[in-house]
């Protein structure tokens, strides 16, 4: 143990999220390691205790926890199973294996979700062009298809018109499941922290904005959100993280439709929908996550305006970022700027932009303006 | 460059400063490197890129700059001359030599400070007994004597009762200088930052408790100040800036009089009485520093709350930190515990924490209590 009786949290992964709970671990005085692919990834410039690893190695993990208070996570790709091996050698891994495989593989967290009565579209395990369109058949077309593990950001994910765009991703030869294709009229997040000793708290709904499957933009609180509707998605968020046991932080995606929510996807981390907090709440998501993990008492998730908005920043055909800072700060010094240490390439996410206020078309004007200047050097 | 165009900033110094000035790095996306004395310091520890050297080493000030875009500090010991010479290499310091002189030699503060019509305490380079006894009959007893050079959180200064305690501190063989004792109501500090474009921004002046020197509360904005004396305040901050052709932060310690304020010292780096801007205000100081050593616009100083406490925690005669962070998390979900990764030491400045609100007595309240209880394991 350092001085002073900190704990060392590890976390598994060395992408933005990583990045941005150091600055929390900075604050909290919390020593965090990282397992990083490589010493250029994203956290590992940031961090002192880098650990280079495969994550898909199970003494590659064992060599990384040692020492660690904890072990947790910045994406869900580490097999279930070498995440119950850590568990039995004693090791607190936070969410736990039995939480987090509901992260991993979409089919037993639709069991899961169904079983415990959170509202989930209509869905089945399908492997035939047959059990397709026989879903379709029941449930309407389009069908979505979904890769069971492994996919985000849009990866993973088709709409098929008619069965054979279905024949084609069965073709593909990983694990699927079928989705009825939900008619949504906006998509609605809701980030909630569960610790050990069962507290529970939740930031408030947002709506989430995507293109081409990448989540875009990110409105706090989501604009007109019935507050009945709203504390309901915070109920059915607390209520997911309590029945499955997720330790740490557990992202809701759902989609709002005319005759209520259904729950999308779940996220057991650090969320993109939730990167506004940095400066919009009280405690970031990432110092929650910390908190979260550390079985420490759960800080206020309040908000510090009343709307905040915020916008990823994608890389465009122009690598020079740091160039752009000028215009856009000179044009609002009140808009905060993230960049993620990453290489430059286009589409890819590379940093984001918050603004905060009181008007909601005024912010989100600012933000857009602000993250397009940044992607694209193009003052709309 | 590494990519994106990001700059290299090098730090002097790796104390609490530049490792909370790290946080803010992360977020710009800026690489920062210290100069560490040692690997254990509070920022080394955060940092990937620390190089150790002594900073009264021109040839490992050298080494350090080599990739800068610029070259700051965390603090004012890096002797003027070696400052002028990185210069003369061709290497921007910011604040250059020119500038930081002012905070690290009192009485050239003093006289340029006079020559700009900056309110000072009268004051005399002394080296006699009988050059204070004079002072001190010109202008009362006590008489405050203050090493010229290398002082700081009360340590170099000397109220002398009568000259022969003066006397006994003249016999420690530094250089001194007298002044008036100011029989102040209350201390304020106004924190402003300027930009080598010549862009200036203030933060709202803000009143400071010290207690044997050391600043032990901040209260922002200060309590009860009268607007056009907190605009005078800020107007003598931003003159000063640009008048010693500051680039940084310039932090003004000043006494509010029953007849006006006078300015007690300065300092050219983020500074104990801006602490409350992480969460206090829209851009942090340490953001703002970046900002202006980087000479990019500057951000919004405007606050996030009405009301902002900030209270340094002094180590206790328990080192076990962490194990406080419970109670003080429980009790208060929303207050902001900052611990710089030091060891812990009796009446050392290890951390602070920040309470936001509406009302004046209770966020104070607040955070004094989670200051003792983290300093001393006491409920109060």
């Amino acid at each position: 143990m350092p001085d002073a009786g900190m704990p060392v949290v590890g976390m598994v992964g060395a992408g933005q999220l990583a990045r941005m709970t150091q600055q929390a671990a900075i604050g909290l005085g919390v020593d965090l390691r990282v397992l990083a692919g490589g010493t250029g990834e994203s956290a590992a410039r940031v961090i002192s205790d880098v650990r280079v690893g495969d994550y898909r190695d199970l003494d590659d993990l064992r060599d990384f926890a040692k020492g660690c208070a904890v072990v947790t996570f910045d994406h869900e790709h580490v097999p279930t199973g070498h995440i119950a091996a850590l568990a039995a050698d004693g090791i607190a891994v936070r969410p736990g294996a039995e939480a987090l495989v509901h992260a991993q593989d979409k089919a037993v967290m639709r069991e899961r979700l169904t079983a415990v009565g959170a509202p989930c579209p209509p869905w089945r395990r399908v492997a035939t062009e047959a059990e397709v369109r026989e879903f379709g058949d029941e449930h309407g077309w389009p069908v979505v298809l979904k890769a069971i593990r492994g996919g985000y950001d849009g990866r993973g994910v088709w709409i098929c018109d008619d069965p054979a765009e279905a024949a084609e991703v069965l073709g593909g030869g990983v694990a699927l499941m079928a989705e009825a294709y939900v008619p949504f009229e906006r998509e609605l997040a809701v980030l909630v922290a569960r610790s050990p000793h069962g507290q529970g708290v939740s930031y408030p709904v947002v709506e989430t904005v995507q293109r081409d499957g990448i989540c875009v933009e990110v409105l706090a609180p989501a604009p007109g959100l019935d507050p009945e509707h709203a504390a309901e998605a915070q109920r059915v968020g607390l209520k997911i993280a309590n029945e499955l046991g997720v330790t740490g932080l557990l992202a809701v995606e759902m989609f709002q439709t005319k005759t209520g929510m259904l729950v999308n996807e779940l996220a057991m981390r650090p969320h993109n929908s939730g990167h506004w907090t940095i400066e919009g709440a009280r405690t970031s998501q990432f110092e929650q996550h910390l908190r979260a993990v550390l079985d420490l008492p759960l800080g206020s998730p309040s908000m510090t305006a009343p709307v905040v908005v915020m916008a990823n920043v994608l890389g465009g055909d122009d690598p020079d970022l740091f160039a752009r800072y000028e215009h856009v700060m000179a044009h609002d010094p009140g808009v905060k700027v993230h960049f993620y240490g990453k290489e430059v390439r286009p589409g890819r996410k590379i940093g984001h932009v918050t603004a905060l206020g009181d008007d909601l078309a005024s912010v989100r004007e600012r933000a857009r303006h602000a993250a397009v200047y940044l992607s694209e050097g193009i003052y709309t």
